[in-house]
Formats: structure tokens, sequence, C-alpha cells
């Protein structure tokens, strides 16, 4: 029997169930909040395909809407742990435990912040220079971050945007040699060391500015935005089975969203993909849930 | 400067143009045909997540506007050939030829066809399983085909439809036994060896039934839809370039998109994914083209 558990209910595990229903699986999906995950609080999104501009509600809405027609079973709980048994996996809540042959793990991740941010995110600041550095074309920015994702984002935002400031609390960038050189080659980008963000100055609700502190002064930028670089925590926390891989905490799986356990696939953000995007996190639940709906079919009953 | 040509314009190109553009490069795109490639001509689509139902040519212009509002710069010829020339790619078309310091390829797959299949593609006549099956729950199908693409297929269909009739030409089917094994235990598969499938008989132009020829005897199959599994090629006779690996003629493609050649890309149906979807085109295409325009920037030229 086609059986399937689908952990986190953003688009990844959307994109799994709606792949797995299709294939005739049935399928459970556990969130403890409401389904759409990140995408459903992003104000606008201009690279979906197909999509020119679309809210993010109302692209998490219609795929919580297509999978809900699908037959999708939801149950809102927050999940402790995931253990393997026998061939089944087990999926312990904080209400009751259940048995699965094949799970996805689509939890995401959990974006480190500032603390200053307020309510500047989705109107100048953001955490994802891919999704929304075109926003800002020829415009002043900040990247906050000293590491390989500030560098990474800094070199993105560096071709599109005008003056690139990347802030950083330590006296150099922690990053390779070739993304550094590729990085500081470019004449709009505007290194600033040992220094703090202490501030974001707001216009009418959007970013205007920030106000960094280096050598006991405090000096402002003028920027259109703040793009926070300073890492992100892949949630598997709860994953507690023997043999899952991962790399720098991210759950590596194969070209068909299997981890190195039989069963056990993910989807997303919470993967070691190469670019976390909603069309890629959909075409990994696609994947994932096509593939644990064909192997939770070939599980004996223990 | 970030250049890049894709070569093909169906929705991992599109998509490739898109995420490149987006990063501040200068795109090429060339596509002999309009803009939508296979996508163009489906007539519904029901599993792109975040649409319930949607025709393909909406789907396909939707993504061509995108990225022609982007600046897509579109070249409507062939491409006969496409060359490594030190740094830089050469393609050549049936007009001109060009350089790029990256490409992606995104040239598809052409589906074998059985030659009777006329103007009932689309209405019971489907080469995708995975992308139409649904359409047809409960519903007796057959399967053209003997080997892994049909035993896959009819495996598939087997868990969404009736009664599912595979019939191949051959006197057994050529595929893995854990496949195999998996088709034949499902109670509801009819296997017809040494069949030929000499005609499809409609019903208001959808497909009502197929005739098959077999010893000697021609029988009628009382089905909703045919789905063909003889097999697909990849469109790569173009690409001339030394080291570029090759798995049953699909382009073999890290997790970036990239090939074994250095700035060399390739996106959707013409690599070797494991599971052939537009979402997975498109987040395909997405990684393609980011990571061609970032690696197109590294390039000097010669």
């Amino acid at each position: 029997m086609k059986k399937i558990a689908i952990i986190g209910g953003g688009v990844a595990g959307l994109s799994a169930a709606i792949y797995a229903l299709r294939s005739g699986a049935e399928v459970v999906l556990f969130e403890q909040f409401g389904l759409g995950g990140l995408v459903a609080t992003i104000d606008k999104i201009e690279n979906f395909p197909s999509y020119s501009s679309v809210e993010g509600w109302k692209l998490a809405s219609d795929m919580s809407a297509q999978a809900k027609a699908l037959g999708l079973k939801t149950l809102r709980q927050r999940v402790l742990s995931l253990k393997k048994d026998g061939s089944h996996f087990t999926v312990i809540t904080d209400k009751d435990a259940y048995s699965f042959p094949a799970v996805v793990v689509a939890t995401g991740t959990s974006h480190n912040k500032l603390g200053i941010e307020g309510d500047f995110v989705g109107h100048g600041v953001s955490y994802c220079a891919t999704c929304d550095g075109a926003f800002f074309r020829g415009k002043s920015v900040a990247v906050a971050g000293g590491g390989r994702a500030a560098v990474s984002e800094a070199t993105y935002l560096a071709d599109v945007c005008g003056t690139v400031y990347v802030v950083t609390t330590q006296s150099e960038f922690d990053a390779e040699e070739a993304a550094l050189n590729g990085l500081l080659s470019r004449t709009n980008v505007v290194p600033v060391y040992n220094a703090d963000i202490s501030q974001i100055i707001g216009n009418d609700g959007d970013v205007a500015g920030i106000n960094i502190y280096q050598d006991g002064k405090t000096r402002t930028l003028d920027v259109s935005a703040l793009f926070v670089a300073t890492g992100a925590r892949p949630v598997t926390d709860f994953v507690n089975v023997d043999g899952v891989e991962t790399a720098r905490g991210y759950l590596v799986v194969d070209g068909r969203g299997e981890t190195a356990v039989k069963g056990l696939f993910a989807a997303g953000d919470v993967t070691n993909g190469s670019l976390k995007q909603i069309v890629t996190a959909c075409s990994d639940g696609a994947k994932a849930g096509s593939f644990a709906a064909a192997y939770s079919a070939t599980v004996k009953e223990d």
C-alpha cells in the first residue's frame, strides 16, 4: 500500500503531497503552523516561472488548495522525533505516534537574525539576494555578514544593484579565495570591516538606510535594502535516524531526493541543494513525493 | 561581463533565462520554433504546483512574457553545432556564428512515436504517465512498449487507473527484475505480448479503444487512454564539445546543472534528471541559468 508522511507544509512539502497523491498514495502531512511556510510570508515574488509577479500568500494558498483537492490530510501537530523501527519510520508528535513506510522531510531552514529587523522584513530587509535583489536594481544596498554566504550574496547583488556595502563584524571575510576575489574585483563593492549594524532607518515603512557602529563612532549608510546573510540553520533536530548524512547540517539527498537511509526522503531548503528557490523546492518536492510514494509500495508490513 | 546563450525555448530554457537575466546577465536564446516548447502543446496541466489546472499555452506564454519583460533577446535560428574554442563556446546556426563564455543546453527530447497517434495526442494519447495518469483515474488504459520506460509508466498507472494493458511487440519485458516484479504483482495489470497496436478507436475525438493484432487476429481493447512509452531521444546531436558525459544519450549534469565541461550547462528533459516534469525542468533551468551566468563573469576574453 502506498502511504507516506510529509513533515513540513511549506512549498516543498505541498509539492511532495501533490505528486504523491496523484500517484495514488495516501499522504499525511505534519505542520504545526499554517500551510505555505516561508513563502506565505513573502510580499512579492517575481522569480517563480510563469508568474511575473505574485503575492506569497496567493502562491501558498493555491498550492494548499491543489493538494487538498487531491485528498491531502493535514495533522496540525509538532513533530518531536522521527525514528526508524524495523522497516518503518515512527513519527512522534506532541499528540501521538504514527508509523509510515516512507517519509519526506521538508522542514526548511531558520534564518539567523540580526535582531533589529522589526517590521522591515519584506520592506527592504531580505534574507535572499537571488529572491529579492532585482527589486533594488541600480540602488545602493547593504549586506550583513562576513562568511561564505555573505560573499556570495554580495557578489550577486553587485551585478544587479548600485553600491553594495558588505558589513561584517570581523576584520576580514571568511570565504574561499576565488569567491572573495570575485567579490572584491567588482568596483561597486565597499567592504566595511569591524562594524556592527546598530539600527535600520526607515522612511514610510521602507528601509532608507542603516546606522553602523565602527571605531567608536556611528555613521549612516544610505541604502534601500539590507540583505542579512549571517547564516541559516536547517531544521533537523527531530531527525533521530541512524545513517543519515549531512553537509554543514543540511540533509544530503541523491537526485531522487532520497537520503542515505532507504525510505527517508527530503526536499527543499532543508537539503544540500545548490540553489534555494521556490521553484527548486517545488521540484525537490515533486521528486521526493514521487519516489517516496513508489518506495512505500515496496515495503512489507512488519 | 555576464553573458550566456541558451539553446532551446521550452520551460527549462525560459526559466534559465529568467534567472540569468535577474542576476544581471545578457541572455541570447536560440529557438527555431515558438517559445514554450512541448508545454505549449499540452491541453491541460494539473501537476504544476500552484495551478490546480492550467492550459499549456497559458503557462508557456506567461513564462515567455516574464522572460521578455526582463530583457530576453531571442534568435529564431536553428542551432547546427555547438563547439568549444579556447575559453569560449561557438554557437553555429543556420544564419550565423556566435561566441559565448557560457551556454545552457535546454533542447529537450523527441518522443518515439507509434505513427498512429494522429489527432489523439492530448485526447487520450499521452507520452507521460506522471503528467496525465490522474486524468484517467479508475479507467482502463493501455501502455505501448516493452522496455524499462513502459514498465515504469505502467506501474505508476496501475496505482491510479483501472485495468492497465501493457502491449509489447516482444515476448517479454526488458526491464530490471525488481521493477518488473513490482509491475506484475499488481492485480489490475494485463500484459499483452507479441502484439502490435494497429489502430486507435475514437469517440467524439477522444480515445475509446485500441485495436491490437496478435497471433494473426485483431481484437479491441476498450481503453480510455493509450500511454506511448516506446522511448524518447534527447536532442543533443548538435553538441560537438569534447568531454561531455552522457548516460543513455542524456547529458549528465551535477547539482548545479553543469556538465563535465566548465561553462557548459544543461537543463530539463535533455539531462539525466530523475523525474521529467514541468516543475523539475523549471528548477533545472533556474539552477543552470544562475550558475552559468555567475560562471560567465569569471571568463576572460580570449
